[in-house]
């Protein structure tokens, strides 16, 4: 069941260094896909990353200081740009998506997942706006997780984690 | 001199494989760059090309079906579609490019720069619509070149393709 066209879900997944955010947008993801939605997937790159190959017609074309790039085939497309954008301005590209799942942008005010893997972890919490849902880590002792008042669910129950998004929806 | 707000140039490089249009396409970005354009660049790729190295998160967000993957990072943008778009798709999403230079695509309707290299590459030079200039090699033998009503720029002489594409544009 997809939602009404003018109601696009939008959904962060925020947490440390290897706390398994891409892990869990894939299997969100792959949870959406499989009901029917159009999902669209946003990153921060903290370090300079680099999409295209060394010797490729785009990325000599980027090379000699185009400021936006863009490729297609018959089964994909790429635009690569030569200066950052904010969320909003990539959220606003994804009109066609009915649900953006986008991980990290820990100070977006979207509703939030935050994964937790470790009792340092916690702090994310508190001033995460917008909480939906902490998943978390088995590894994680019972003594913290009675301290807290956002739902925690364990981080490999995607089907739990999906349904806690699709009800959050229904309350905004 | 930039051209007025509303007025965007749109030129395509045609030509057969291995005539040069990605280095002219890269020559003219450059041109136009220290000019102080905006230079966005468009390729259609025949094969099905891979943009993202696999093992990335962007990667993994699109092996689990994401329709749409985009990163930023402090100094570029990536925007990743599991689907083509029409040459037309991607112009209308770069609106803040002064200057767009297509390569390929030549059944497209912008004024267009062809590629000669052989005696055979000049079969594309009657279907062409709105040919500003041919792009000779020199090897090209001068038989054919006198034969042709299209002006005739050598390959290298980027600064007369430069502004055979000014001149075009005040004229559309």
């Amino acid at each position: 069941m997809q939602p009404a066209a003018n109601s696009q879900l939008i959904i962060q997944v925020i947490g440390y260094k290897n706390t398994g955010k891409t892990t869990l947008v894939c299997r969100l993801t792959e949870r959406f896909k499989r009901e029917g939605y159009k999902v669209g997937t946003i990153k921060r790159d903290a370090h300079d990353f680099q999409i295209d190959k060394p010797g490729t017609d785009t990325w000599k074309h980027q090379a000699a200081g185009a400021d936006l790039t863009a490729i297609t085939s018959a089964s994909r497309t790429a635009i690569m740009k030569a200066y950052p954008e904010s969320l909003e301005q990539l959220i606003a590209q994804m009109t066609e998506a009915d649900v953006i799942l986008i991980e990290g942008f820990k100070n977006a005010p979207y509703p939030k997942i935050i994964m937790l893997r470790s009792e340092a972890d916690f702090v994310l919490l508190a001033p995460a706006s917008n909480p939906i849902a902490a998943a978390i880590w088995p590894e994680l002792c019972a003594a913290h997780i009675k301290d807290c008042s956002t739902p925690m669910i364990a981080i490999d129950d995607t089907d739990q984690l999906f349904q806690m998004i699709l009800k959050s929806s229904t309350h905004q």
